[in-house]
């Protein structure tokens, strides 16, 4: 028997049925072919078009819980006045609470992963297991700060993970570490098989602080102390030259670009398309929620696919299909689920189901450049991940409590 | 006897109870105050907050059946091989279903009034009249143009339409317009008591057909040809001089800058700060549903303070309080519509509901901060027009009607 059965559902023009079993996808059949197999679980997909669910490659998930906090002041003032004071208080259940929260607006728009850099993983890392979704969670290296990361304890829990959940070494950024630590995690990665995720080339100064103290740019510095390999997702990359990009595509790491941050802080412009041309595997990502502020990946492939053309000066720069892979295959591939990204026998069964009863298809077109550039997540009906449901009918089952508890959280640290 | 009464609902920090009247509001009271007034309908506000609704400046609404076709290309392959030949193919029938179709997108984003500049127009003023909305349809000016304009037939509907909708002039650009043309457009404005509608300044290649043509800037070239008034708005404005912007400014025009298409064709971007240092009326418009794709102004708000942030090269070039404004109170103002866009006393009851019960807003932190940065149109509750209840429960009557009248105009634009 089969886990669950997806009937007549719409898929790149035509109606298929669709069998999930044991977390993979087992048949993929003309729609009707399937109908009299025995299934737990089956889904009448009739309203609905099939794809595969975003990736997110770079965030800090649990600051929902410090999202809309003076908005607009300069970094600096707002770190000091609103989020630090804030953070000093973080617990172990307020960083679940954000997390939960975080994860539950990622799957309302469409996405089951997530890679994350903050406090208190052990809490990121069983929230990430309760809810179901895939994640990798950063062991964190940060110069002066010690408080609330756990990184011993977050490696003590790296055998009882399942295979969706999972851990990285996460230097925070060049300008909070020195030059032994990131040779240290290098070290480390080789050592414990783990991927690498650091922020990279995201302002000005970043680039300023490379030149004066190491004599060449941010990517440049990165290469040198051994942090640019296969399995590196480099969150932002605004200020990167074209060596930097030949120098990244060569060594085969991910680039998590995160539009929306990058424009609210006014850190820069990631040049997606050339990135792309020169063959760096680029993802989209949030970015925390204190600095996109939406958790949408849905919002953000759109302004991703929009800026890369207003920043090459063509419409055709980028095409549908090619930011699409970036944000669904390409994405699962950089966070290590080399199986995952795509609707296929065999691959892992990710999956959301779209409403076409909407305003954004009932026009016409092709249903998954409406879906990108011009719907929402309020179309985004049903979502599998490792083929269990986390939202079907737009329902996640224990919202209510989940923004009970973040309505707590917030509380506390307000408090 | 009040019509609504809406009881308990969140308004910038406390509680109150919200009466509306004949259109518009009478009573705004702390929350309890007016529990034992008669209504003819009661909301209990207890889970939402109200806010003003967005006013879209500038939009070709019916494009909403041309949305999502061979989104990529470059604009002259895209109008010749898709758009045009469809257009070709218009009716009243179909510019009507397109109509309404847009008009519900908006109003599920929180939409209420909208500016358009398309063909058969009295088609265009019937939906917006049926769909309760705000609208401005213009008479088109368009050389070479004359099919599926009906300028005649849309003036002689004036004297019929309620306050709610009217007319503009609308020459659709410097370069498909002569001078004549423009200036008796000026005439005419002066004559029948209208505002002018106009692309300006979207491109670089406009710039420089009026370099060439006229020997001065677009905007300088409108101004010469009188277009330049205090109820015009000019539509796009993103290569725009220091001397445009306070020629603009000295006018009193609005201008309706469109992001979302302006990144998408890669035209170029509005100097939003800038134009609101120098006092101009900025507003934000979607553009039309093919070359954004979608309709809401929630997304395009956004994205218009993300860009300002990032061309001013600071966090805090624009706040949000004033970007707030410009698509509220200032837009409405543009369109004409100078009583509406503020809660308050007095004020013409345009209002929306926004669902605090949804992720945005559990992590804490300022409701409208969270509203335009982080949330989309699914915490949208309840859309009202001059006290007219558009969508309750985000539920807007006959729309499936609506969603299935335009699947059959696509059918017969595409066959």
């Amino acid at each position: 028997m089969i886990d669950i059965l997806i009937r007549n559902v719409g898929f790149h023009g035509r109606r298929i049925d669709l069998a999930i079993r044991g977390g993979r996808f087992v048949a993929l059949e003309a729609a009707g072919t399937l109908k009299d197999t025995p299934a737990a679980q089956t889904i009448d997909g009739t309203p609905f078009f099939v794809r595969p669910p975003f990736y997110n490659t770079h965030t800090h998930q649990a600051m929902t819980l410090l999202r809309g906090i003076d908005d607009d002041c300069a970094l600096m003032d707002w770190l000091t006045r609103c989020i630090w004071p804030r953070e000093a208080k973080l617990t172990q259940e307020a960083v679940a609470a954000g997390t939960a929260l975080a994860i539950a607006e990622g799957i309302r728009s469409g996405c089951v992963a997530f890679n994350d850099m903050y406090f208190h993983q052990p809490a990121v890392l069983r929230t990430a297991v309760e809810a179901g979704v895939r994640a990798r969670v950063g062991l964190m290296y940060m110069n002066q700060v010690s408080d609330h990361i756990e990184n011993d304890a977050a490696l003590a829990m790296r055998d009882e993970l399942p295979p969706t959940v999972g851990l990285s070494l996460a230097p925070h950024a060049l300008y909070t570490t020195t030059s032994e630590t990131l040779r240290d995690v290098a070290a480390q990665a080789d050592r414990l098989g783990l991927p690498i995720h650091i922020h990279a080339a995201e302002t000005e100064s970043e680039t300023a602080i490379a030149k004066e103290r190491y004599g060449c740019t941010p990517i440049g510095y990165l290469d040198r102390c051994g942090l640019l390999r296969p399995d590196t997702v480099l969150a932002h990359c605004c200020h990167i030259t074209d060596e930097d990009i030949e120098l990244i595509a060569q060594r085969g790491c991910a680039v998590a670009h995160c539009p929306h941050s990058n424009l609210k802080l006014a850190s820069g412009l990631f040049p997606l398309a050339k990135a792309m041309q020169a063959g760096i595997r680029v993802t989209v990502a949030t970015d925390g929620a204190a600095s996109n502020n939406g958790l949408s990946m849905l919002a953000e492939t759109k302004t991703a696919a929009l800026l890369a053309k207003y920043a090459a000066g063509s419409p055709d720069a980028v095409s549908l299909g090619r930011i699409d892979r970036a944000v669904t295959e390409d994405a699962a591939a950089a966070l290590g689920f080399v199986n995952a990204g795509r609707i296929a026998v065999g691959a892992d069964a990710d999956l959301i189901l779209i409403d076409t009863r909407s305003t954004f298809f009932a026009g016409g077109g092709d249903p998954d450049a409406n879906f990108i550039y011009a719907a929402d997540s309020s179309c985004v009906d049903t979502v599998i991940c490792a083929g269990r449901v986390l939202m079907r009918s737009r329902s996640i089952p224990g919202e209510e409590a989940i923004l009970e508890r973040a309505r707590r959280a917030v509380q506390m640290l307000a408090g």
